[in-house]
C-alpha cells in the first residue's frame, strides 16, 4: 500500500490526501515534521519536504505534490482531476500553481510560521503586522475566488478539478489557523462549504497538529 | 503566432523559451517586467508573474511555466520533455519543481533582489551576507546536481528532459549574477556546457538586461 509522508497542517500532503481519496487510491498515513525529518527521509524526498509518497512493495518512491497528482493522473483513470482539452488542463494546471505558489506564500506559509512554528519550535509570539498583511492578501485571494465562482461553476470551468482541490487544501489549513473571515465572501464561502462536504475532506477535518487546537467551526461542515 | 511575455532574467521565461525552441514551435518574445506591468496584464497572467504565454489568433492564453510545459507536451509530439513510464514522468516532474521552487527560493530569487532589483529599481547595494548564503546553498545544488550526473546520463534519467531545462534556466540567470563558481562541480560544469551548447540555448545566451551587464564568460559556450 501507499504510505503517505505527511504532517497534518501541510497544505501539499492535503492536496495529495485528497486526489488519492477521490481517486479511491487506498494509503496510510507517516508522520514526519520537515524541520525535524528523521535519518533516511532524504531518500524519500531530497527536497526535505512534504508530501512523499512511498510504495514500498513496487519499489516506487514520489516526491512534490504536483508530480505525485500527475502520476494518479496517469495511471488512475477513475475521477479524472485534471480534466478536458489541453487549454483546459492548461487552465486547471494555472490555478492549481496559482494557489500552491501564490496563495501558500502570500498567506500560508506565514501563517504557519507565525501561528505554528513559532509557537511550537521557536516558542515565540506571532508578529501582529505579518498576521494583518495574511489577511488582507486572504481577502484578496478569496476576492478572486468569489470572481471565478461568479463566472464558472468550478475555479477552473465546468468540471470539478485539482483546482478546486489545491485551493481547498491551502484554506482548510489558513482556516485551522483561525485566518479566515468570509464576510464578503458569499460566492468563495458556498464553494467552499461544498468541497467541505465531500466524503474525501472528512479525514482533513478530523487531523490536529500536536499543541495546537483547531478553532470550533474548523470542523463543522456547515460553518 | 504565440507571444511569449517575458523579461531577459526571469529563469521561468527561460525554462519555456527552451521547452518551445525544442519542440520548434515558432514564437515572438515581448519584454514585460512584472514590478511595473502595462495596464491589462493581469488579462493575461492574473498572478502579474512571467511568463505568460498568448495566442491571439486562436485566443489561447497560457500562464506559469509548468502549465505551459504541460501543453506543448501534451499538443506537440516532437521531442518529448517528459518521456518515459509515468514513474519516469513522476522523476522528471519531481527534479522541476526542484529546480523551480527550491533552487529558486534558495538562490536565484534572492539573488534578483539583490543584484538586479536592488540596482535597477532600488537603488541600494546588494547585502553581503545574502550574497554569502546563496553562494553556499548554491554550492549544495551543485552537488546534488554532480551526483546525478555521476548515476544517471541525464538529471532525471537516460533521457534528456525538461528537468535538465528546468535546472539549466536557474543556472543560467544565476551565471549570469555571477553567482557559479565551477571549482569542485566538474560533472555539473560538463553536464551545463553540453546544455548551454545546444541550438536552443544560444538565444538566451544573447538577452542582456538593460543597465545589468553580464561578465565576460557568461555567453562563452566553452566556459
Amino acid at each position: 500500500m501507499w504510505q503517505l509522508y505527511h504532517f497534518p497542517l501541510c497544505p501539499f500532503s492535503r492536496k495529495v490526501q485528497l486526489a488519492l481519496s477521490e481517486k479511491k487510491v487506498p494509503f496510510s498515513l507517516q508522520l514526519v515534521y520537515p524541520w525535524d525529518a528523521p535519518e533516511g527521509y532524504e531518500q524519500l524526498n531530497p527536497a526535505l519536504k512534504t508530501p512523499a509518497l512511498h510504495h514500498p512493495e513496487r519499489g516506487i518512491k514520489l516526491a512534490d505534490s504536483q508530480a505525485i497528482c500527475e502520476y494518479f493522473e496517469e495511471t488512475e483513470s477513475k475521477s479524472p482531476l485534471i480534466p478536458g482539452s489541453a487549454a483546459a488542463r492548461a487552465e486547471v494546471r494555472r490555478l492549481v500553481a496559482l494557489f500552491d505558489d501564490v496563495l501558500y506564500a502570500d498567506v500560508t506559509a506565514p501563517l504557519l510560521h507565525e501561528k505554528m512554528k513559532k509557537r511550537l519550535v521557536l516558542r515565540q509570539s506571532p508578529d501582529s503586522q505579518v498576521l494583518r498583511s495574511t489577511m488582507r492578501l486572504t481577502h484578496e485571494h478569496l476576492d478572486y475566488i468569489d470572481w471565478l465562482i461568479d463566472t464558472r461553476r468550478w475555479l477552473a470551468g465546468a468540471q470539478l478539478s485539482l483546482a478546486d482541490f489545491a485551493a481547498a487544501a491551502q484554506l482548510s489549513v489558513i482556516d485551522y489557523l483561525g485566518g479566515i473571515d468570509w464576510a464578503d465572501h458569499r460566492q468563495a464561502h458556498g464553494w467552499y462549504r461544498v468541497i467541505k462536504s465531500r466524503p474525501s475532506f472528512a479525514p482533513l477535518l478530523k487531523q490536529k497538529m500536536e499543541g495546537l487546537p483547531a478553532p470550533r467551526h474548523y470542523a463543522d461542515v456547515n460553518a
